[in-house]
């Protein structure tokens, strides 16, 4: 019986892991450390997230213009538009639930105890934001582009020819939110294979 | 040992279930029945997918206008609008994706053996969709918001009291496509959900 005895190792007296020969009887135990890496991959995209939606906030809040043709000054705003202050007010919900899941995340990551249940729900809710964000940047999307190129059958003027900065802006913006959407969907498909992985085959 | 053979029923000699007692040594195997029955909510919710885009379509791409104020007649139609292109594009692609999941999920009705990976990849590909039909249904409501109330600050000017069959046309596909959003959303909560449940406590 000693032969067949594998978790020490006669010469060192140390114990080595078992051999993969020993796999046939009964199945591993789910490795640990994979659910950890993607996890840690979780908190990179979640950070990401937070990151591209303060950016993109912090670009459309800052893009006023002030231009002089004419006896008034013309200015331009953010809130002069109805689509881009929700356009704001969504990023700033999708920057905030970054942050957030970017701690409990964290959290699983010091105790993957509870990796299943998390994983459920950053699925249901990341869902429910990648929806926002990617309305908003369809909103603001749609407005500003009226605005670059204008409507000859409605008479609604391009605008971006005088506001040359505050359209610049815009743009950033959106293509920020554009790069926040894309990683909502990553963070879905995480979860969502993650959960896959975790059913026994 | 016959006396705890309890697959067949003495009386009757036909097949019984196993009774519950004896749950405590094996694990049973995960209910069929439950599986096909969420398919069946996942068929509907597709179904559904696609009769709302296809209405949402139809209704945008019937919403033409003419009005006759002045020398010239005036003309709404969805293709003057960029923004409205991209919507009837993006929910006809939801509506060809709606039909087509809808027999992909009648097909593991009929074969639950491939449920998990349909699961999968459902999951996967109604994210894609979400974000679509999202962003389409926030780029025309931008802008039929435009329509609707006009933006002094721009001097775009209202023009759905000038077209009000159109405006409400608008509308009501940009109803319907609010719902489609929601049925992705819920079809996502829903494949998610069925992995979760998948996996062994």
């Amino acid at each position: 019986m000693a032969s067949t005895d594998k978790s020490a190792n006669p010469e060192t007296g140390k114990e080595v892991p078992p051999p993969k020969a020993s796999y046939g009887d009964t199945p591993p135990p789910p490795p640990p450390p994979k659910a950890v890496d993607l996890f840690a991959v979780d908190v990179a995209l979640r950070f990401l997230v937070f990151a591209a939606s303060l950016t993109s906030v912090l670009v459309m809040v800052t893009s006023k213009q002030t231009v002089f043709r004419g006896p008034i000054p013309l200015k331009a705003k953010f809130d002069h538009s109805p689509a881009l202050i929700y356009f704001v007010v969504a990023l700033s919900v999708a920057g905030l639930y970054g942050i957030l899941t970017t701690l409990a995340s964290l959290s699983v990551i010091w105790k993957p105890i509870f990796s299943t249940k998390f994983l459920l729900h950053f699925a249901f809710w990341d869902v429910l934001i990648l929806g926002l964000v990617a309305s908003a940047t369809g909103t603001a999307g749609g407005v500003a582009y009226i605005g670059y190129k204008g409507n000859e059958h409605l008479q609604w003027n391009k605008v971006c020819s005088i506001f040359d900065k505050y359209c610049k802006h815009l743009a950033g913006s959106l293509a920020t939110s554009l790069f926040a959407s894309v990683l909502l969907v990553l963070l879905v498909w995480l979860s969502t294979f993650s959960l896959h992985k975790k059913i026994p085959k």
